[in-house]
């Protein structure tokens, strides 16, 4: 079953490419041979049992290309093996999800013959990358050819390749055919539909849906609070009594909607296999160094690193660095205030064309200051996390994600925050929120998908035309080849993260200052529907194609937007206390005032830890088939020593 | 194997008995004999395969007493398949907690020959209770001799028979030696050392020793906050800035304390196998009913009673209802104070010997009015959480827990809450919390445990002499009839409940006042150490033994505890807040002081969570042994199917 060359062809091998390694092209011949061994050995010899080519074998390749660009794949029964190993639930014939082994495999719905088909491309490509990344040094003491990657029994190949240099890139091929009905029914066509939710499953894996899914759902979920707010904003309802009203509703609203969105998402979760799957043992990520030690859990040789010390870095040198920036980005925010200040005043003593000008300078300073401390900060935060040597990815994931979202929130909000509440001025509040939603919106727009297609656009046709000037105009279609270079070429999708960030401040413009503009939800709900376009369409043409990742929900996602609830339920109530027409209801003294409001925030505060406390995180119907599941493993567990459980056997008979 | 009478001794079986069935002594005889050969039959048949006897067959029995009583007892062998059955974990060979299996058993540490000492008493009879819980019907439409006690397949015969009344109680025996061994370790001899948690454990079960492992750990946390008090009751330090610091280490210790409290259970837990123990799929309880239908987990025929139907009961009933008794109870306050007022300015107009009585009256008749409440409340939510008709018997436990919790809250606070933040009489309410306090101390211990065991003594008293009377008084030991006797008489621990709701209220007197009653945790303090003596006095004198029950944390009572720390960041801010000395700080306006307490609270608030989310609650080298456990579990399951991971093999090697 190795991969065989067709004779004629040299565009590629016979069985199907997956996934694409891209080393250096100054690696070393000999480390090169002794990968492609390592990658085809048997497991029994501790290979990884897989098919690999070089691209484009015998064919010449230009002086400027990397020739070192292989092609991997597998036999569907190695596929089948892995899909075992790394824990898939797929579909039972019952209708329950199940955990994938070969030896039950004929009882999985979709399972015909030889299991053609059984597993999605994308599901192929995630097992390929898992069986790479477990791929472990045998006796070997560094990587043949550069003495400076060393190995020692148990290491995983590839991370020690990634972290020296030699793998530049691993990313999975996109597959045209189904990428071209993936994005017609996505997004393409004139449509009153939802997102093609499992389709993007199916191609991106559940990481990526799971994102769609949100956003979808967030969209749907602000219609009411943006239908509410539409007569707010037409008939310039100022009364605050009914302001009362709005921003209560969306408190409880907005606590409800991420409660359902749980319970959503581990329907979601269930449909795709991911609720109860078991997360296989993490390896540790490339950048983690440390003394050689034996993991406790595994047993295996591998680098370790003591966590006081990291806790140590973490809370003497990272939050003490994140309160300092947001301290720098505090002082900053005074600057532009005393800015604005001055030149209104230069405008107010004699007003010209060009102190009218010159009030739009501050605004604009600061905000290229901010986008200029954003930038910088992230790089900090990222060599930060780096330098905290977190073992695992996704814990470096979620300190990386806590770092940059308090900054973002603190740099979007301060001025607001500090319009509110120290200005006490609810008509700039106003102004302020709607110019900051409306450009964040507009800007992001274009930042986010339209720069990187005219970009990408551009590097396409170029290699096209360079392509074209080679090979004959025969074959429409792209050569394999060529196709292969182009994708290597794209650029890389960095993950959900900034798609995630944008969604969480959107939020905040609606839920903490939602008394004051409440038409906030109108432009949030219309920018995600343009946000569900221009993302779908930037996975589809812009990026390359990513590994799927199986997630089982948002993550630290959901308890940012929950901690986000909390904060404006401070906000809108404070709001609420210090305007004009409710102190009106209280003239003798404002502590009374005070005192009602602290007590009405403490009553939807409590309010909302009730909500969230009694509304199930798991739909009822999914709690049984997973209590169904788990009781017949048990029973299961039970039969197996002998008969002697008799007891059970006519009970087991009625089921 | 089947229990056979010595010949010369009428007191019993040879083997063990452990449990004891008590029917009702008009039980037909034919509903005996079916229920006796149902539990001695094998397994395959359908039976439990236990040993049962009556208890003083071939002696005749007094009239008055019940002979239905009868001693179930098991194999060895029978045990250990049993104690497979129930997931036991037990002690690993390498130090580690596993589930027991019959077929791995000799890897198991402690066990020798034919396992005999391997389980513990309480181990055992935990599992013939299963065994009997789990003991279903056949083929019968009821119980022989009793139509009225309808029977289907599949349903638990134990739990029809509790049901319908005809199995009056189930009780495990006492075991009298190690029960004299552990009361003298336990409290009987004096001693500055810790509880003998594990021998407790050993001997009631993991929930009790919880129980008291948690008693020891509150009474040590209470000491830095009692130590800290003590110099503010002795030199009447009145000064509010060393309040305001008092509080707020009062408020983050007991934060730390829960933490690290989840910390201790889950050491503990894991230590006695129960923290990653699966739960068994837990039957109805016996008074669940509701129209016979299938289970969606098990498939199996049991009465089905719709969720809808119980909330509705749930939130238009029972909330409702608890409200009008919190409304009820605060109108008996409010009387309670006017009377107080009326007695007052009477004693005032011209103060007499009668009058000077006449003052402690409506504090009687409140206490008095208070219990009445208290009692007939209890029979109510009872009533109520039945008529709610829960399936489990762990989600009637928590509904009956709620019920009774906030209305004992209620009760116990509400004057205090009234007197702070109504009347703001801080010196009156010190009075209160510290009679409130002592007196509920006082009277809990003598109705708690010198009561009942007065009781019990009266008795015994009667019993024995009634059995010196017959037998002759050549045996000191008392013959096993008579014990068992005894023990059937003996009163029902009726859980857990009572005891946590006592410290729950400690607690709250403790941290919702701390700033003005700093003494409060030196009282609690001793009262602790008093209420280990009583408690451990009461189980092991007093009571029934109480089947064990498997218990990995402390359940909806650490809820319970966290919430009553967040109301006294509340509490104690605001009386901060309301001290003259602290408003002298800001004499211009009102509004200054109630703006900075609210911040702190708020900040206060924010530091709880942060903290609780920063600690982590199981303990890091407990989590990497539960990695390992699943690490290893599942690396055997990839191993199983054939000899295709060999890639693993040489990695397994190193371990």
């Amino acid at each position: 079953l190795k991969g065989v060359l067709p004779p004629g062809d040299s565009s590629g091998p016979v069985w199907t490419p997956l996934v694409v390694l891209e080393l250096a092209s100054d690696t070393a011949e000999e480390a090169v041979t002794w990968l492609l061994r390592r990658i085809r050995d048997t497991q029994h010899n501790g290979g990884a049992d897989l098919l690999v080519e070089q691209l484009g074998l015998g064919v010449e390749t230009q002086k400027k290309q990397n020739p070192n660009l292989f092609l991997v794949g597998a036999s569907n029964q190695r596929l089948l093996a892995g899909a075992e190993d790394v824990g898939l639930f797929k579909e039972y014939s019952d209708g329950s999800m199940r955990g994938f082994t070969c030896a039950s495999k004929h009882n999985f719905k979709d399972f015909n013959g030889d299991g053609d088909g059984f597993l999605s491309m994308a599901e192929c490509q995630y097992i390929i990358k898992h069986e790479l990344d477990t791929l472990r040094a045998k006796d070997e003491t560094h990587v043949p050819g550069h003495s400076h990657a060393k190995l020692y029994p148990g290491k995983s190949i590839i991370r020690r390749l990634q972290s020296k240099g030699i793998l530049i890139q691993m990313f999975p091929l996109h597959e045209k055919e189904e990428l071209k009905r993936l994005s017609f029914s996505w997004f393409k066509k004139l449509k009153l539909s939802l997102q093609p939710l499992d389709d993007i499953r199916h191609y991106y894996g559940e990481g990526q849906a799971l994102y769609f899914g949100f956003l979808e759902y967030f969209t749907f979920a602000l219609v009411p609070m943006a239908l509410i707010g539409v007569p707010y904003f037409l008939f310039d309802w100022e009364d605050y009594d009914k302001y009362v009203i709005f921003a209560a509703f969306n408190l409880i609203w907005s606590t409800v909607i991420l409660e359902l969105w749980k319970r959503c998402s581990a329907s979601l979760a269930y449909r795709w296999g991911t609720l109860s799957r078991k997360k296989a043992f993490e390896e540790p990520r490339p950048g983690f160094h440390g003394v050689l030690g034996f993991n406790p859990v595994t047993g295996r040789e591998e680098p370790t690193y003591p966590t006081a010390k990291r806790h140590l870095r973490v809370y003497l040198v990272s939050v003490p660095f994140v309160l300092l920036c947001l301290y720098l980005s505090l002082y900053v925010m005074m600057i532009y205030f005393q800015m604005e200040g001055w030149v209104l005043s230069i405008h107010d003593e004699e007003p010209t064309f060009w102190t009218g000008i010159l009030l739009f300078i501050p605004s604009i300073i600061y905000a290229v200051v901010i986008e200029i401390m954003n930038l910088i900060y992230r790089y900090a935060a990222e060599f930060l996390t780096e330098w905290e040597n977190h073992r695992l990815e996704s814990s470096y994931q979620n300190h990386l994600v806590l770092k940059v979202l308090v900054f973002n929130f603190f740099n979007c909000f301060a001025s607001l925050f500090y319009i509110a509440f120290v200005m006490q001025d609810m008509v700039l509040l106003r102004q302020s929120l709607a110019t900051l939603l409306i450009t964040s919106q507009i800007l992001n727009q274009i930042m986010e998908s339209f720069l990187p297609y005219w970009l990408q656009r551009r590097r396409n046709k170029k290699m096209i035309r360079k392509v074209q000037k080679r090979a004959t105009l025969q074959d429409k279609e792209l050569p394999l080849e060529e196709q292969v270079r182009l994708e290597a070429d794209m650029s890389t999708y960095l993950g959900t993260f900034d798609d995630y960030l944008e969604l969480f401040l959107l939020f905040g413009y609606v839920s903490l200052f939602s008394c004051v503009y409440p038409l906030a939800a109108v432009l949030v709900v219309l920018n995600n529907i343009t946000e569900v376009y221009s993302d779908a369409f930037k996975m589809c043409h812009v990026f390359k194609r990513p590994f799927s990742e199986p997630a089982a929900n948002i993550g630290v996602w959901q308890l940012a937007f929950e901690a986000m609830c909390v904060i404006a339920v401070v906000t809108n109530c404070s709001l609420i206390g210090m305007s004009p027409q409710v102190k009106a209801y209280f003239p003798e003294s404002d502590t009374q005032l005070i005192l009602w409001t602290v007590a009405i925030e403490h009553c939807l505060l409590a309010i909302k830890f009730i909500l969230s406390f009694l509304i199930p995180d798991v739909p009822k119907q999914i709690q049984v088939k997973l209590a169904r599941l788990e009781f017949e493993s048990l029973e299961a567990l039970k039969k197996k020593p002998s008969l002697r459980n008799g007891k059970k056997h006519f009970i087991r008979g009625r089921i």
